[in-house]
């Protein structure tokens, strides 16, 4: 590849325009098509999640474009969860037991704004807004779009073709209805949907509840969940079967069910959400789905990157730092000259694949997780275990989430293989009383732990490489 | 439901034949509607497996029907693997301890045949051929057929609609492609392609290598299979990567090539196919894919049964007979008289999708086991024991193959779930040796090591139990 190559990227969300900055620095001549109006001009977070977690990932892939100090400024940090139960009692867990590792609330808006700034101060790339991608024709690099403001149709044709338009990507369409190729691919929906709803700031602008936690309702079939904002308030997102239990998206209808409903699960949260039926009901209710598949690219033509490639649910967190991910690994890839872009390509997935289809798992594992275990005295135990062993031990003992979320060195297959092993080894160390716990644990004490949750860890995995032969 | 409801089936293989004489046995009306030829007027196997393994699971099914004794008729049972390897030494390994428990050889055609000739024998069946279904109404239950003889399209207007269309489902695309609901969706493939080649019969007309074996050849990153068939031919099957290693479908264009790889990797089967270059140029290479989707109904207008809603790889030779239980489990359905058709297709689907997913995957481990497995020293070794377990405990212990292939009273997943903790319990013993083992071991020893493996598989599953709370 050259760089007078002209690289065309279809969707300038986060990853795109991460994606286009980091294309730019490297000096390529990069035109970015986007299908929505310039977000720093109108209000369109309509339907989308308003923040996101930010963590080490993601702001490794903002320290390599040099984005990672501004980022930082809107950033809130939380350094843990704060559960909430149906009497308003709440229970706090961290996030590691090392102070420095905690994941960042980030307005999505506010991300793709600064991240747009910094792209277009480079000469050599350039966006348009509100022209829609229609479909792609793979074999010949040309994208057909449609001007929302004109309504004229007209072609691109690049060198290149980057599709970071997210999950409900045009390119990969394209791939799926062109069928040039065996195109491996999977949507899966989870049975529950999402919706969005505010705990507005106090008449001073000040947060209502601690801006330090992610707040989480856990009640089994379903939860609730609050990120904080800037400016004091709170988004929170519901997440609900569509059609099955008792409360359900299909037969909360009626401003009174969706009352009882809150008054019923989430007493201290309906008190401070004060439109909670005006927004239940105007509201969207997303789904929840994770897509896979293979190949990402075609030929020296197109490649998938971000959520087009692989969204995932969000319940790790990890959406958008998998997506900036995606860039840095890109970029190392690049770094290779390996002469043409299919080579590129193909060492990019061979490179990739493995760690996103990785996460994805992992997204649907904390799904579970989050509604049903973390308020279990087995869960709490082990997460208790945990943080002590981070705390004492801190270059030994990561837990799964730390390897995810905290080690952005080693991939997410890495830390979801060895995080599994450990946390299996824990709970049955813990559900065996193998390992005897109390509320002040001395160094002495944990080690023997550490000791063991490793020895049975190792076992594990080599007894999983036998099976696996 | 009523017995006057207006009954339409698309497609009329295996599922979609069996399932039609099932529900003309209970009184519907049924019309069944294909786009191929009269399988029974014109050889049309071209490009499809022309046998395929019949086992405990599908002879059930075909017992339901009054099927079982015709098509025993024309079965060849195979008792086990014969193994080659590149030198033309063999070995044999038995699918059980217990000598009632084999699989059968069966002609695709000779069995899809026989449903036919027996559905036709009612009166209220009636199936039409050389109709192509193009797309389906789901919101309507009209199908539209396009007529191949007179290129007349035409459309039904029914009061319920079963796929039973395949792998590449005609409902299926339209459940996809008219987005009225969540359809979760995965086509996956493998690497491999799959090309059929022939051993013809000797001069007298009888199999050329043994009859009651499956053959197969492993070797890594391919192999090649053989199965018999009743004129003394076999049917093989080599499983290739497309474009991977140094031998693949699309790096073996030239006669040469094609030879060379033959000589070097099976000779002994080289010798007893006469036509490898003509078969190897002409034939075509067949894709490998997994389809699973979810729901299978759209209220109370259609249904999925069969490839069509889980299209699986052959490596367990289990597609058929996976097809055929769809046809039991939904019979049971149908003795429950839930009332309406979208009641019986929720019962229908909350009871057999587990297990649809869990062939599915077990299929797909077949895949690397037959390939890399079989021929390893520590699996050689297990499964000499899983054999004389099998011979002296035969109401205790039961392999995985066993538990999958001829116990057709327990679900697919149950003998996933038992079968895999099983395994690794048993490498681990095997790769610890931590049960020692000699050629001939006496019933007492055996017993010990019966009591070891329940022993640590009842530990496996409660440890997974724990993990997964």
């Amino acid at each position: 590849m050259k760089t007078n190559d002209k690289v065309l990227i279809i969707g300038a969300g986060l990853c795109g325009s991460l994606l286009a900055l980091r294309l730019a620095q490297r000096g390529y001549k990069v035109e970015v098509y986007e299908s929505r109006p310039d977000l720093r001009k109108v209000d369109i977070s309509a339907g989308r999640s308003i923040n996101l977690a930010l963590s080490d990932r993601g702001l490794k892939a903002l320290r390599l474009c040099g984005m990672e100090e501004k980022a930082r400024e809107i950033c809130i940090p939380m350094y843990g969860r704060l559960m909430h139960d149906t009497a308003g009692n709440t229970f706090s867990s961290n996030y590691s037991g090392r102070e420095n590792e905690y994941i960042n609330s980030i307005s999505r808006g506010d991300l793709n704004a600064i991240l747009l700034d910094e792209a277009e101060k480079h000469a050599n790339v350039t966006f348009h807004f509100n022209k829609r991608c229609q479909k792609v024709d793979i074999e010949n690099t040309i994208a057909h779009f449609k001007d929302y403001e004109t309504d004229e149709e007209f072609t691109i044709d690049a060198t290149v073709l980057f599709g970071t338009d997210g999950a409900g990507s045009i390119l990969r369409k394209s791939y799926y209805l062109e069928r040039k190729f065996l195109f491996s691919y999977s949507q899966n929906y989870l049975n529950h949907g999402y919706k969005e709803l505010e705990i507005p700031a106090d008449k001073s602008g000040n947060h209502q509840i601690s801006n330090a936690h992610l707040h989480i309702w856990p009640r089994g079939d379903f939860m609730l969940i609050a990120l904080p904002n800037m400016d004091g308030s709170f988004t929170v997102t519901l997440f609900l079967s569509y059609d099955e239990g008792e409360f359900n998206f299909e037969n909360l209808t009626s401003e009174e069910k969706i009352t009882a409903f809150f008054e019923k699960e989430f007493p201290d949260a309906l008190a401070l959400i004060p439109n909670i039926k005006e927004e239940f009901i105007n509201n969207p209710t997303g789904p929840l789905g994770t897509v896979k598949c293979a190949p990402w690219f075609y030929k020296n033509n197109t490649i998938l990157l971000g959520d087009s490639s692989h969204a995932i649910v969000p319940f790790y967190g990890q959406g958008m730092n998998a997506s900036f991910e995606d860039v840095v690994v890109f970029d190392e890839i690049l770094d290779k000259n390996l002469g043409d872009w299919e080579a590129i390509f193909k060492a990019y997935q061979k490179a990739r694949k493995i760690d996103t289809d990785a996460i994805a798992d992992l997204a649907i594992d904390n799904f579970y997780e989050m509604r049903d275990h973390v308020a279990n005295p087995l869960f709490k135990e082990k997460r208790k275990i945990e943080m002590d062993l981070e705390k004492y031990f801190p270059t030994q003992y990561f837990s799964k989430y730390s390897l995810v979320t905290f080690n952005e060195n080693i991939g997410y297959n890495e830390a979801m293989t060895r995080g599994r092993a450990q946390d299996k080894a824990l709970l049955n160390l813990v559900a065996d009383d193998a390992v005897h716990t109390n509320l002040n644990m001395t160094k002495e004490e944990l080690k023997v732990i550490l000791d063991k949750v490793k020895e049975e860890t190792n076992a594990i995995l080599e007894e999983d490489k036998i099976t696996g032969m």
